[in-house]
This record gives C-alpha cells, structure tokens and sequence, in this order.
C-alpha cells in the first residue's frame, strides 16, 4: 500500500492566499491494475492563473497544476519504468493514471501525460519553464497575437517573471526595442545586464509614465501584459496607432480582495488608438506544441534565449512558494522541486 | 461683408459639459477669392466624440463636428451655387472655404468638402446619421471587426443612440440573435417594436446581469460597444469563448470628473474567455465610404433598416443638443437643424 500526500483548496481565497486555504491530506492509493501507471512528481509548476482558477472548482478539490514527474512502476509499456511525463497531476506527490479511456477518471488523469525526452543541457525543470506552458505563451502569444516587425518597440510587463522574460527576449531575437517593467532593481538588472533588455523599469520605485516616454521614445507598438489594472491603462495610453495588446495575464489584480477596484478607464484609450486587444489561454494552440519547443530550445543551445528559476524545494513548500510568486518574490520561473 | 456665427470651446470641460463652456462668437467673412466657396450649414452632427476631442484642441478653437452645407456662393464650377456638400466645418453657420491645397487653412477647411446628391426618399439629414459618421461605424465596425455569422448572439450598449441603432437592424438582417442594451422604457420599446430587436434591457430598471443570462441563453458572441465602463465588464463576462469586441465608443466615462473611476478588472475577464477587442475610428475605412454608404441606402430604401432622429432647431441650440445626447436624451441620431 502507498501512502500518497497531496494539497486541496481548503478554503475560498479572501485577497492573498494563506497557508490556512490549503490542506495537506494523505491518500492510499490502490494496488496497480492493468494498464496503471504510478509516477511520482519531480516539479511542480506555480502560476499566477492558479489563483483565479482554483474559486472556480469546488472547494476540497486538488491544486491543480502542471508536473514532470518519474515513472516508478508500471502496467502500461507505453510508459517505461525510469522515463519521465509532462502532466497536470496538480499538487500531489504520487500519482497513479490509466491512459484507457474507460478509466479516464483514475488520478485525475484528464489531460494525458505525455513522455519527455532529455534534451542534453536543457535541465527537466524547463520543461515547466520556457519550453512548458509559459514558455510556450510567451512564444505564441507574442508571435501569432502580435506580430512584431523589426525595430517596433514592445513593452512587457511582470518582465521578469516566467513568461515576461521569455517574451523580451524573443523580441531581442526578432531585432525590436524591448522595454520591460519589473518589481526590483535587481530583476530590471538580470533584464538589461543579462537577459540584453534595452530597458527596464522598476515600477515600484520609477514614474512609469515619465520612464516610458524616455525610454519608448517612438510610442510601444506591441504591449504584452502579464499584469493588468491600471499600469496598463498606464502602457496603452503611451501606445501607437493599430497597436497590438495581448493579454497573458492579469496579477495585479488577482488578488484583489472584492472584484471591485479603482482603475482608469481603458475604453476610451483603446479607441482613440485604435488597438486590438485580444486575452489568450496557451492551450489554444495545442496542437503546434511541439513547434514551440522544437524553437525555443534551439534558441537556448544557441545561447540566445537564457532563464532562471526561483526553486522551492519538498512537496510542503508549494503553499509558500505559490504565495510568494504572487508578491512576485521569484525572478524568473517558479517550480517547486520534490 | 457678411458675419458668420461660432461657438467656440471657451473652457477645458470638468465633468459633463455646462453651457458655459461654449462662448459664441461673431466674424466678419471677407469678399470671396478666386476658388472660394461660400456655403450656409444646413445640418449639425453632435456626437460624443466632441467630449474627447475637444480637449485634446486649444481652449478658443471651433467646435468640430460634420455638417451638411449648401452652396450660396462660388468661385469655384465644382460647387455649384444649390447644391449640398458633406463638410467637417465644426459649429458655424457661414463658411468660406477653398480646396486648393496652398489656401488649404481657409475656412478651417482640413478635410475637403464633397457634394452629395440627393437620395429619393431619404433625407439629407441622413447623411449625418445612417449614411454618415455614426451609419458608418455600425457597418465598418460590425462587419469588419466582429464578422459576426448567423445565429451568433450580439449586445449592443448605447442600442437606442445614432451607432447602436444601425448595428443591431444590420445584426438582424445578417439572422443574427439581437440584444440591446438602452437607457429607458421608450427606447427599448422603440428598439423591440419598431426595429426588431430580439430583446432590449433598460439598464436604468433592469438587473443587466440577469437580464443578460435570460435574454441570451447562448451566452454573446459579439459585443459592440458604445459605452464602456462597468457595463461592458458585466457584458463581457457572459460572452462566449473566442468572442469578439468592437469598441466604438465609452460614453459612460467621457463625463467622469477625474481619469479614475470605479471599475470591475476587464483583463480578467478577457483572457478567461480569450476576447479580442479592438478599438476603432470609422476614417481607418475612408476609402470604402461609398461602399458602406451604397449598402446602407439600399438597405433604407428596402425597408430594412429603419431610422430616428432627434432635431433641436436653430444655431443657438447646437450647446443644449450636445449636452443633452451626452445625458441620452435622444434616439437615434442628435441633430441641429438650421
């Protein structure tokens, strides 16, 4: 008999998340039938879309989110012993699936894992990172929504988070201006020193307005936001004409404790610039995945596209490490390591 | 000599627009030059854009704004004395104006007048309406940036005003399911009985939300929007996944005393239903004029797409007919006859 931990939603968020919304409870799982396989998790991926998702399931449901974890023992050939799946196991440490469709339901198995193949100096955690879900939206949201032609300036915000930094760099790639807006002066650092930005403004201690008039000097064609509220009414006033906005993600207000907040209209800007707007789930394009990470990984053995991750490490810190990538204390992605 | 009338925009508005605001001035025509044209305005368009632009301008400019003129005097054989040209002369009865492009500043002549003839059976004050500025944008902007398909449901806010009006006959005449949102009893029965709209909501006595997931059961697929603000979150919260978005106009906020205002998140709620909005000013299309004023006439002459206008009479009246549409005192199109 094995004894499997995971986390539920004790409790609907009020504002920020406490350790009290999630419960630890224990499971012993069966013994394997035919066509089971029992993985254990190696990362667990935090994100901000947790925090709007999880209100939206009933409470007592498992945190959701995406894994790389470790085949320990199967009845399915397909996935051998030792290799290793991408899934959406969510915040548990071990896991048994059945791949049958008449056992879909065994261990929350909706969306299939599918088996990853090492890629020589790419570690596996970047399977979660910039060649996983965020990556990916930075790829695809930045490319198919926006389209960035040479020398536009784009501006990103939550730059230097998972997705944000990925998107800088790939307009560097695609030879744009690129402008990001971050939490610190040492991620607007890593942005320009390391990651080749050519600027970085920290919000929390720089006058938005007046730092992106200096430093977009030729008005933002493309804005990609991860933040929302009312910085990007902030963005989106400094925006050109047929502008092109995509919206990834919204932090700043995630947390917000009624859904009521103060904010400057953005209808109005949107129409006297005439942008197009367009809010995307990554999963859209599922089925060009693998052209996603077949181009991002080129990109990082060719040194052009770097990363870092902010790593938590044991199952029991996915609390803490989810509470803390809200407050944006990670640089880069956040996973929490078994 | 003869001495044309004006009003000036004599003070920066702060909130909704006062009287006060608008100075009437006196000038004295000089004797016509060769290539001058000196036309009488016939029609004045009072349109919300005027609170937004105005602003933009120095306090003492004319107030902007289309026109239907009639020729009374003319230097120049492609305007003939009687006839009727479409002109951007803003709030004057008199000018003169000349189209060669080196006395291009005469008459506030920007934009260059062009004759329009008669159509039997409507009246050239249409051409200020369903065949002008606000007709136009219900049919680029519709067409074009919402490309909605048969049986797609679409809300309309601002239904009973010179855009909303036309968008939904046009919905209907494309088999779409129509829903407007309007601002009293009289104009959502106007809306339903005279202009089949499928249903019409009186957001001033009405609960939106649950008027919404009555009225359109299969959530809303496209949104056009004329007022912006709280509203269209709670629209845009019940639309469909892939839905689309035109913004025309965010009159809800065009009188807000300050840039803030209370708001609920849109970002949110447009990645969660992957929403592409997009902005528009209807001179983006300005080469396609006659194709969108050929369809809309026919559609008239048809029986199809019905119209309303609202006339206050005189010069003088141009200030209360301006405040009066931004309060929603019309339906249909707000005009300023001679």
């Amino acid at each position: 008999m094995v004894k499997a931990r995971k986390f539920v939603f004790a409790s609907i968020f009020d504002g920020e998340p406490k350790q009290s919304d999630f419960e630890l409870q224990f499971e012993e799982l069966p013994t394997l039938e035919d066509g089971d396989v029992l993985v254990e998790t190696i990362y667990w991926s935090v994100d901000p879309y947790m925090r709007v998702q999880m209100p939206k399931l009933p409470v007592n449901s498992t945190m959701i989110g995406e894994n790389i974890a470790r085949v320990i023992e199967s009845n399915d050939p397909k996935y051998p012993v030792g290799s290793y799946v991408w899934s959406f196991f969510g915040w548990r440490d071990l896991t048994i699936f059945n791949n049958n469709m008449d056992k879909k339901e065994k261990g929350g198995n909706h969306i299939p894992p599918y088996i990853v193949e090492p890629i020589a100096n790419i570690p596996l955690s970047q399977r979660l990172a910039s060649l996983g879900m965020t990556g990916l939206s930075a790829y695809f949201g930045l490319i198919e929504l926006c389209a960035p032609k040479a020398n536009e300036t784009i501006v990103i915000s939550g730059a230097a988070g998972a997705v944000g930094s990925i998107v800088g760099q790939i307009g560097k790639i695609l030879n744009c201006r690129v402008v990001g807006v971050a939490g610190s002066a040492e991620k607007c650092r890593w942005l320009k020193e390391e990651l080749n930005f050519d600027a970085a403004i920290d919000y929390k201690n720089e006058n938005i307005e007046e730092a992106l008039q200096r430093l977009a000097p030729n008005g933002i064609d493309v804005y990609f936001d991860n933040v929302g509220g009312e910085l990007s009414s902030i963005v989106m006033s400094q925006m050109n004409e047929f502008g092109r906005v995509a919206l990834c993600g919204a932090i700043s207000t995630y947390n917000l404790k009624s859904d009521r907040t103060t904010n400057i209209p953005i209808q109005p800007i949107i129409i006297a610039k005439q942008l197009k707007v367009e809010g995307f789930i990554v999963n859209r394009w599922f089925m060009r995945w693998e052209e996603g990470v077949a181009k991002l990984s080129q990109w990082i053995l060719a040194g052009q596209l770097k990363y870092r991750e902010t790593i938590s490490n044991g199952f029991d810190s996915l609390p803490t490490a989810f509470i803390g990538m809200l407050r944006g204390d990670n640089i880069g992605k956040a996973l929490v390591k078994k």
